[in-house]
């Protein structure tokens, strides 16, 4: 149970609305002896913080992350960190005329048939705001990971589609991913996407988005089958960020068309005593436990439901009513998954790595 | 933790080893008073059964299941229902020259990585001869489901695309499904399946496919926001099943080429004082928490690894060698996944409703 | 995992230490539409708070309750209770000369061996200060339970021993329980302890103590068996408070001299159709369910580890020192215990009653 | 959730009542390559194993485990274990004439209030006979805790009271344990009980016992401050033994009486560059984390409820009715508990061991 919960030893409980006081967390299972701040964590929110854009929410947050407890003269003592962020923008009148209707594409009608009472104000529980939890939470996780690891986790991820436009592989860099406000990896597509976003911005429109993520030198060995297969909870981590509607791992559903003898990745024994994959179909991941090889995942993020353009719905006497969602919302709510999916899976590979060691023993990358 | 189970309240426990003495599980949380036999569970195992064609293993199992507690005249007791399957026809030697070689697509290697030892008769731990103990479990929920509600749960999956071959969604009926060697609903496909499957088996290759599947009558309600999204169980649940590569909710995939305005399904009264969904991009679930309509999910099940032609591999001592995988394989596992995933799907949906009324209270369909 | 939680459906996580900026917790599972607000917690907060008697410490907190999340105009929304209560009167100077002391009987040495580190100011995340957390989430759950059920569920506790002093049971009455410093049924003991630990107080000394806590209107068939039974969880719920060192269950350890002729409780018809047990030996649990009578459990805390007297230890370079703990503390940490354990109890039925509607279905009283 | 599960990371899920085909369990989490065999099992089974005096029941089981999974070549894999013991010797009959009855102290009840329904053969799911499952997996957490630690663990219980008669503890010796029919150190008591017991068992009475548990070598820094601390864990572990009333830690309920000067226990330097302890009334734990010292703790298993003099009760129509329990029953239920006992304390150890090296790394002795 215990649904705002994510992970096993390592493990965060988040709270907290849209328009409430204050979001946050505590996170339990950390490792003691790992140097963190407030700042080590504030660096990785601003990636996630709103306004940075014109193709990001206008709402002006600064996120600023309090450390409540569990960190004494710099280090983690084991105890649980809580982590505090103050809501400090809330415009909850650009709700008020649609308390008692329910945006289509939204959790407004399910949250109200489950609970039988909601939050309304900014989508409650249900908004994305809830993610900056989760970059907080993940900025712990990497801060542990490489505390613990010989060679840096690298997680990083990039929008490589949005709406029908893919990225060119050839352009791709990760150099180019911080310079562009999409998180973009091929310069001239961010270049394109810059124009093509803001005209369906103007129309009060909005899209989707795919989001490649690569975690790079993730020790052999993680992974808990049969119902924890590293797989399974990288699908389980993404397919809970808010919008997120499909995720696949290495070649995905692209292996749908390969044959066997093609999909199959080779092993060769290299020149110091070790072995690699000839190729990657398995995105570094066989049986459910990592390969060494860089972890590679793919999700769809759907177009913001909040959208400036009327749509048909039903109030709460279920009459038939017009909505248009005033607010201020990102024309692809896509982009700024990016740094949360880096979270959740830094947060899912030590959850992993900390699992393996407590029933097998010491891992090393 | 706890690898080897899935579920919450419902909640399943698996062991065994392709070429052990048994495999089986524990089923913990089932509501009492519900009508159960083996014969219930019987029907659902031999439809994942091996053996039925040539497109699937010829090993010969008639994966009897007896039933050893939990059930006191004819009904559930609230206690744990243990399910044992023995193995009958384990060839182990078709294994002894793999023994010390590491097959390329399969959890060998990782499993040595991560365990330091492995049973490698059949793949051991890793076969998707575990599943048939996720059809079993899969079939106490289906009774529970129900038992407890009014309309009958209704979940059903089918082979959609068998490499590059895809169905003609015009043709597709849910009749067809049991009617050809695929679980296909577009006999025509099925045909042309049937003489393509066929060269490649005997090419000693095999295939991907692509299944959808479906649950209906699903009340209103289910999901645990924020981590435990209904989609993001979803995900876990049919990730978790050997071979499956990606998964996707509604329109997946493709809703990264809708704008916001397309993808977000309108809702309208209708003549009964409730409410209905335009279309059905979200697959059922919003924010989490199922709709009332069809669920709707697709998963890839990766080409089999084990194939008679050559591929690089290494072995023990990390040296080069060819391998061929011999033994009795489906040169399409996907197939048999298609009762497996209706157990997984059937499991997540009776948790997520025993979670329901466990924190809010009653829920019907 | 998780040891900073505590239930299953039900369930909070708590953080924070003695001398930090806050303590608090994370509430998940709570039903939605009970109502709820900062002072029905303040109420029992108020019970246990700091510098009421000089038999408690000194030290000045008020304990301010502060609800950050999930309520909503009054009422819960289903989503995680966040609660805030911040330190305001740390004396952080009173531990400077114990940083690098171990205090006999307190977790200074036990915590720097677990974790190497610990966070040495009034004891850290060990300090009895946690448990004003554990009256908070109880007030939710006291609040729940008597939103779903007919019947109010009450539970109440008191010292029924101090030091070597036992109450008189004939004079008990639950009314006295709150017009004493002590928590005391018996106002004859009462007066005779408020003298004896005056002596013991001055004397720089400390005591320990019994306490029986009592739940009524109990629902038959709480518990789960076989390894969550009610007893088991009690007596886990119990035994995590601080100090504690004992629990038992009805007669307890009596029932070793007693036969199974004199020990088992009979049942009678009554005369409205419905039963009643002749005695309550079990303490309201067969077979570690709720049989509808009283449950009765007892726990032993032991005398507080703080005391002025000089005792031998060791310092982190273990060299032999004498130490001598200053600070303000309780001369009997079991008084303030008594509402701490009717929280824990309180919040170990709500979440077996949530349990128990999870698996099997609706419980009433 | 999950109410026949126990533990964390080692986790076993225990199946089967005592009249139906077999009882069992799967052990999760198991380290991997540690050599275990049936008959490393089989020889604490045979310890607990009915019919072995006239003290116990008389029931002839051989309680022959069966490994059916998870050891490869002798040595564990990781995977689960599951273990399979048949039920040999049901007398289903002695039982047909109570099938309408509560028996007065047994869990018939409240098994039929909490579940509308019970398998009333020789108590079903609620008889002691699951124990065995608990020395079963007992014997495997024992395998794995003395292949990962230089010292043995050594977890001994003895039984130092039955009915009023204590052992004089300056006769005690670990050595005579095992020479009598009730695990009893002090062998002149045991002369005396097997008098005293055989005239009770005579009669058709039965008496309760106090028995205390002493483990050795346990290292420092086990258990997981706050909410499972390791006399929380320990608490939880031995109150979900049937018939399990009590349990205290050290000097338990002694404590009471103690100053704080008294209790304290003090620390000294020894002349290896280590400390130890001058007195041991925590039981080995502090703030709820092992200190090194031997963890002592002690629980009351009430007299066996089933009894061959009358008592009153009711049947399932709630009419008065009388009733004697024939079968074949201990007359001191207690003394069987030792050797169950022992198993759960090894595995909490266990569970605790691996949960300290998940989170924080090696631990050793």
């Amino acid at each position: 149970m215990a649904s705002n919960s994510f992970g096993h030893i390592f493990k965060f409980t988040s709270f907290g609305e849209s328009h409430g006081k204050a979001i946050g967390c505590i996170v339990d299972g950390v490792p003691p002896m790992v140097s963190i701040s407030e700042k080590d964590i504030q660096i990785l929110l601003d990636r996630r913080k709103p306004g940075q854009s014109k193709f990001v929410t206008q709402r002006k947050e600064n996120d600023k992350v309090e450390i409540l407890s569990g960190v004494f003269e710099g280090k983690t003592t084991g105890h649980p960190i809580a982590l505090n962020i103050k809501n400090e923008d809330q415009r909850t009148k650009d709700y008020s005329d649609i308390s008692d209707k329910f945006r289509p594409g939204h959790a407004d009608i399910t949250y109200q048939e489950k609970y039988g009472i909601r939050d309304y104000r900014g989508g409650g529980r249900s908004s994305a705001r809830e993610t900056a939890v989760r970059v907080a939470a993940g900025a712990i996780a990497l801060k542990v990971l490489n505390h613990k690891l010989k060679k840096p986790i690298v997680v990083r991820a990039s929008v490589i589609q949005m709406g029908p436009n893919k990225i060119n592989r050839e352009n791709f860099s990760w150099n180019e991913v911080n310079k562009n406000p999409f998180f973009c990896g091929d310069h001239t597509a961010a270049k394109e996407w810059e124009i093509w976003l803001d005209k369906l911005r103007k129309e009060g429109n909005s899209t989707g988005a795919i989001i490649e993520i690569v975690a790079k030198n993730v020790p052999k060995g993680l992974g808990s089958p049969i119902y924890k297969k590293l797989d399974s909870q990288i699908a389980e981590a993404l397919m809970s960020i808010n919008a997120v509607k499909g995720v696949e791992i290495g070649s995905g559903f692209d292996l749908a068309s390969l044959t066997g003898f093609d999909a199959n990745d080779e092993i060769f024994p290299d020149n110091n005593g070790g072995y690699y994959f000839g190729t990657n179909h398995s995105g570094g991941i066989l049986g459910g436990i990592s390969t060494g090889q860089p972890i590679v995942a793919r999700f769809i993020v759907k177009p913001t439901s909040s959208i400036l353009s009327e749509k048909n719905s039903i109030n709460s006497k279920i009459e038939s009513v017009k909505i248009r969602t005033k607010g201020r919302h990102d024309p692809c709510v896509g982009i700024r998954a990016v740094p949360v999916a880096e979270s959740m899976i830094a947060i899912t590979i030590l959850d992993q790595l900390l699992q393996h060691e407590g029933q097998i023993g010491k891992l090393s990358n």
